[in-house]
């Protein structure tokens, strides 16, 4: 059973007031709150048990070397990846795909070469990739979105040519909240012979993922927005790839041999974690996502499926609010503006005055809101603690915003 | 009044006890405790302000954007850098380092072009040159120390040539505890047209630093070094190399504008801090440097030479015992070997029985080993909150372990 009410105490946050306004956080797409375990865990850490991990041989570094290690497993469960050694611990998604960008597409990509990105790619999964193209004349393909904000895989596929190297593609829109089948993409794909990379920042956070179901190459996570500590994450390289894949970072760690005239590294996946690790928030992210799978990641996508058909049926009765991204199976993710004048950071400040924690912007997503034709908008994005009554307290906010502009 | 027992309360950890005996943590320099107003600053965050930063217009956003951005010219006074705009936020040296290599080492470098190194790098500023090495036939220089351990500054400027294009030092080395005198090198190299890249990872710890006295062009320093959050860093990189520095990571918050063609980067030093940042480890390390400042770090330098000359005098007493690294001025870190057949990882088994925390191993510094002769040894780190007592415990255990391999 799942007790929103009781999962909120978990979060000390939650408890808080904001401009004298019981805090209604919605923030979730850009960061989640942390539950009092990853606090404690934290804490508990620093406090009582921290040393470096790897290189020592005494009781604290062992202790912190087991617990650092132990959320490789952590994440290979929650991705289900084939094994632990296909997961890349890191500093977040961004981390990931550069760790990609520089480790297995810049040294195989000549000029001409393709990558294929959807146009409601995160800047995270855009940039990295302008890097090749700026510096050794790789081409960017652009699949778009169609008028409900889906991607249709066979669009993706169809702009496979023989010089596709690679497909970046999110699993889930951070704007939108479009869920993409990247399994069909990810089929499709191998029969061309061509690797995939799904950006699971938010992917992660609202479905449940079976890395080896979806049969991607790549698959990144971000830790602060799985409940864990800033500066987490990881990213699932299969095996194949693993070996391709040349060192991004070089450091401590990394290698197994260093002399003055060479280097020989580690096996993966260490090969690839270079330099003292974020230790601790790494222990942190184990805990948390330990937490979301304690609640059960289907039970967590129930809630959030409910949560948003009940957003949806509130939000698409303001007839004055123009709502962006509406295919059925979204997650609950509500990027909108307000006919008439009123920026959407105007709007985001009004509802902060109401306690209301939303994003205005361009959720860094630039080509994104070019194809929508907007220059920004405001976002509401819900996690695992949001109810429906935070829903209401949104949209009397919204109301407001629509009488102060009108 | 420098009073050690008072600052010793400050760190919870230092309460404890390991195989039943008190903690005496010897390791700083792998990695620092943390004082506890760093502990409850990463806490409170985490529990009553946590959000993302930057993106955000509510007011839990504006909050932790403000304390994460304050910490930038925390940094800036703690290396007393010339600006704010000169300190790049990152999750320590490691990633610094990478950052000076793949940013501005890989694009201006060509074959038979030359960086000078010391034998007594840490393979965190050894390994990113070996990849410039491996992959575009850059040469590496090595400068041997003396055999006292010292560098002697003008066999490193004696050793550039019209091919050299950066030296890269240690201010202060992690196995031996020399001193670098960087000025010097920075003052020669900049005759010569040279860059200058100053490890600081060791040094900030345990020198009072002034990156505009010493004439560097980088200056990279590690959070967890400095009693802050693992995952926590910064670097110092001179305005004109700034200038000249392609982004590293690509990802949000570094650009300024992304469309489907082009991208627009932001400014320094936000052009090379991409996607959501170590928020709250960065908050810590921000604490701690305030922590260290409010110590003086003048007075933490005096405290860390009173613990060298007790600690040499003790441990040079020890006829059995082989100190690497003599340098009168030294930093409080004593690396030995025993005489006779003990491996350094025994000897670090025996001390953890005795409660005493030591390193064992190379210290990834392959090169410094190979020169040292030596296949590993026990490294003894002191920081500002060990004393004298801990000393003859230290001294204690290994004559203990002495008579054991005897």
């Amino acid at each position: 059973m799942y007790d929103v009410e009781t999962i909120r105490a978990d979060f000390p946050i939650l408890g808080r007031e904001v401009n004298g306004k019981p805090l209604v956080y919605l923030d979730n797409g850009a960061s989640a709150q942390k539950p009092r375990v990853v606090i404690d865990a934290v804490t508990r850490a620093y406090a009582e048990e921290y040393s470096n991990v790897h290189r020592g041989l005494h009781y604290l570094s062992n202790l912190a070397t087991e617990k650092y290690e132990s959320v490789r497993g952590t994440v290979a469960r929650f991705l289900n990846a084939g094994s632990e050694e296909e997961i890349v611990l890191n500093s977040g998604t961004t981390e990931g795909i550069n760790m990609v960008a520089y480790g297995w597409a810049m040294p195989r990509m000549e000029a001409g070469d393709e990558i294929i990105l959807s146009v409601m790619e995160h800047h995270a999964n855009i940039v990295p990739w302008h890097f090749l193209r700026e510096r050794q004349g790789v081409k960017i393909t652009w699949v778009d979105v169609d008028t409900t904000g889906a991607l249709d895989p066979q669009k993706v596929l169809d702009a496979v040519t023989d010089r596709t190297k690679l497909i970046a593609v999110t699993h889930l829109s951070n704007v939108l909240g479009t869920k993409v089948d990247v399994k069909a993409i990810c089929d499709g794909a191998r029969e061309k012979g061509v690797a995939v990379l799904v950006d699971g920042s938010q992917g992660a956070v609202h479905i449940p993922v079976d890395v080896q179901d979806i049969g991607c190459d790549f698959y990144a996570v971000t830790g602060h927005k799985l409940y864990g500590p800033s500066g987490s994450g990881a990213i699932y390289v299969r095996r194949e790839r693993l070996r391709e894949m040349r060192p991004f970072m070089g450091g401590g760690d990394m290698i197994r041999e260093v002399t003055k005239e060479s280097v020989v590294y580690n096996d993966p996946p260490m090969k690839f974690e270079a330099g003292t690790p974020g230790i601790v928030q790494t222990i942190g992210l184990g805990v948390a996502l330990d937490y979301m799978m304690g609640l059960g990641m289907e039970s967590i996508a129930a809630h959030e499926d409910s949560l948003r058909d009940y957003a949806r049926d509130r939000l698409t009765g303001l007839n004055w609010l123009n709502l962006q991204g509406t295919t059925p199976d979204k997650a609950a993710i509500f990027s909108f503006t307000l006919e008439g004048a009123a920026h959407a950071h105007d709007i985001s400040t009004i509802l902060d005055k109401k306690g209301v924690a939303v994003r205005a912007g361009q959720h860094c997503t630039g080509p994104l809101m070019e194809h929508l034709g907007v220059s920004a908008t405001c976002r509401a994005s819900f996690g695992l603690y949001n109810t429906t009554r935070e829903v209401d307290v949104l949209v009397e906010a919204l109301e407001l915003a629509h009488e102060l502009f009108a």
